[in-house]
């Protein structure tokens, strides 16, 4: 009988569970890839620490060159995070022959085009469900299921720890300080929260995506990123009471050869599928010129859903093994199409304003829109405090730069209090 | 430059989709799957009939025997529908040589075993995306991104007709039979409308996603099947009351080594993500033990939906072809799991009766009830007319044949006046 060893890098979270999955089911993998997988070696920092999985002895290890030196093993399970080491034994194993799984989106999202040649160049593969979306299947999916679509548009809930917060501001009207807390308590955010709630984990997730969808290669630093953090309960009521909800998005579009790539706080129309996908769920949402609009939904973070995609892309590289058919889902990103910069992305925006409550604001304010070619579908406004009044604003579809060159001006207006909101309006046509 | 021929047997709706993106995309294909795509014979039965795509002359035919005898052709794209021919062209098709992409649900849901056992001893692929689901990739995520898990349900939306047809009974208090009239003048339903309202177009589709979820051949004939034209507005509007909507489920679930499969309405939870699924969408349910919860969402026909999958299938066969590496995505049914008895399943219920107006009635009834082991959640009766009262129950989970059994006392007692629905309540733990 086949039997294929593998390596993992990395016995955390998603190492254990990926630990427990291969051991849970030991008599499965013959069924379901014609192998026997064994976990021959795991590296680890500290060989000592007490771990929920039992391995046998001699498989923890804290020298990676007994495991990239090692020819029986054939592939390596990279689960540590973070650019470095992760790179330098992602490369080197590749050269050395292995075929990769990897959960690892920081290292994709900055150095994917390094290891993606690298990984031609060794004729071997490289799996990266994990990566995006936690459990979800979407980076396969989109690789060969859709691939008969030119993708126009994918658009995401790519974080679990802003979509619990903003779930919680919405339905228990908290502020962003409060929702914050309860999911540090609960475990879904970090101690510094600042990679999930400023958008930057989101971001790296988006550049992922779009590389695929649109067959050209997206780094983080291309990705426009606004996080939550000005996020009022007072926005979310707001919403609710025109028929939305606000998420924080990853969005990617493609037009002309031109690809826009932004994170950052959408009012998103209620009866749109992104809009109940509610807690730390994520989805993604594709829309395709031949298969217009699907959503893949599910849990995007936690131990077993991420070990879940993990072993998913080890079964599919034990499967090109047994045909001796690695090396052959090489990079799909074949053309360079330019990056919109964000000025000229076109949306919709929701506006809120405290200006003084007398005759002829309004006039002001609209002749400065009216300017910049910023056309408004809707305008309420209603007496805040003593003499100011709130203004909130649906604007049709405008430039970015047009919006922000009217804000500047309205800002210096005599009568203008304060820019409290601007957030973009998605998901409507 | 790798050339691959590929023949479509059939040119009605998806088979001309197909053909608009092959077309459409042809500096694509090169790109995609490092192969040109060349249509070379198109099986039809008029060679003379109108069509909206434009293929070069000698490409259509009415000859079977021209395709099945090519030695070029590499690809065959089964797009006919219905059990003969089609059955015997794709088992002779195989035989040849040929690699199969199919959408016919119907010859997958009764002759699985046949098609597949062929298909195994010739060594060749045969991709079936497009027969569940449309467009939504969901038959290749099942087979391999979720490979890693046990699924213990999949549960789907399945049949676009009578989800668009519940959707307008449930938004605009629709009859049933005003519903599907719309649905026939919009072109959702035909005109004979049985195989979709009765449930057994989403039997078929279960069938084929029960057996790869489950890993054992499920059969249509498995399948217990109920569809919705007894469901009324009332009804609707009941659930709605209680916080649910109706939906008609395909529902598999796998226990102890033995599997549930059903068709049947069910009532299910605001907030669960299928009851959002409206219209003609479909959305397919999964629940597996290392993933936990997803769901797979999107267009469940039409044209180029549909052609999406066929065209991904293709696809995937084409860089099987490229590695030579055709013939490994064998049968996955490698177990044999029982089917569990209907009397046997235990869910829960919603049944709304009518009995006479007087005293010591719901003790009569709930005596029953008690008697068959069935608990009961809540109970509300109200008056309805003259002497008749309305009881509205849901139950806890009980086993069909004890609820059927008491309905079969409770329908025989002089103060029924008549069981008015009993429809079972799904996604609630």
């Amino acid at each position: 009988m086949n039997k294929v060893n593998v390596a993992l890098l990395g016995l955390g979270t998603v190492g254990q569970g990926v630990v427990k999955i291969l051991q849970n089911n030991k008599n499965q993998w013959v069924k379901r890839c014609n192998a026997e997988i064994e976990i021959k070696k795991v590296l680890v920092k500290d060989t000592h620490k007490e771990r929920e999985v039992k391995l046998p002895p001699g498989v923890i290890t804290s020298d990676w060159q007994e495991i990239v030196n090692d020819p029986e093993i054939k592939v390596i399970i990279e689960l540590m995070g973070g650019i470095e080491p992760a790179r330098t034994y992602i490369l080197e194993a590749l050269k050395h022959g292995k075929n990769i799984v990897t959960a690892n989106k920081d290292l994709l999202a900055e150095h994917g085009e390094e290891v993606f040649t690298t990984c031609q160049e060794a004729v071997r593969e490289l799996y990266f469900e994990a990566s995006v979306g936690g459990g979800i299947p979407i980076i396969n999916p989109l690789k060969q299921g859709l691939l008969a679509n030119n993708i126009e548009k994918v658009m995401g809930i790519v974080n679990g720890t802003t979509n619990y917060i903003l779930t919680k501001m919405s339905s228990e009207g908290k502020t962003f300080a409060e929702a914050l807390k309860e999911a540090q308590e609960l475990g879904y955010a970090e101690a510094d929260p600042t990679a999930d709630v400023e958008g930057l984990d989101a971001a790296r997730k988006l550049a992922i995506l779009a590389s695929i969808a649109f067959h050209t290669r997206v780094k983080l630093q291309d990705v426009y990123v606004e996080g939550i953090t000005k996020i009022s309960p007072e926005d979310l009521a707001y919403a609710q009471k025109l028929g939305y909800t606000i998420k924080l998005l990853g969005i990617g579009s493609s037009q002309d050869n031109q690809i826009e790539v932004r994170v950052h706080p959408v009012l998103i129309p209620l009866h749109h599928p992104l809009a109940n996908v509610n807690d730390s769920f994520n989805a993604i949402f594709v829309q395709g010129d031949a298969v217009g609009e699907t959503m893949f939904y599910g849990r995007g973070a936690g131990q077993l859903p991420t070990a879940s995609s993990v072993v998913g892309d080890l079964i599919a590289i034990i499967k090109d093994l047994n045909t001796k058919s690695t090396g052959h889902s090489a990079c799909s990103c074949y053309e360079t199409k330019k990056i919109k910069p964000m000025g000229e992305v076109k949306t919709k925006y929701f506006l809120r304003l405290h200006v003084l409550d007398q005759p002829g604001v309004l006039a002001s304010i609209a002749s400065v829109f009216g300017k910049h070619g910023v056309s408004l579908a809707s305008v309420v406004q209603k007496g805040c405090f003593q003499d100011v009044a709130e203004l909130v604003v649906i604007t049709h579809q405008v430039k970015e730069k047009d919006i922000q060159d009217s804000l500047e001006i309205i800002k210096e207006l005599p009568i203008t209090k304060e820019i409290v909101s601007l957030i973009r309006v998605e998901g409507m046509e």
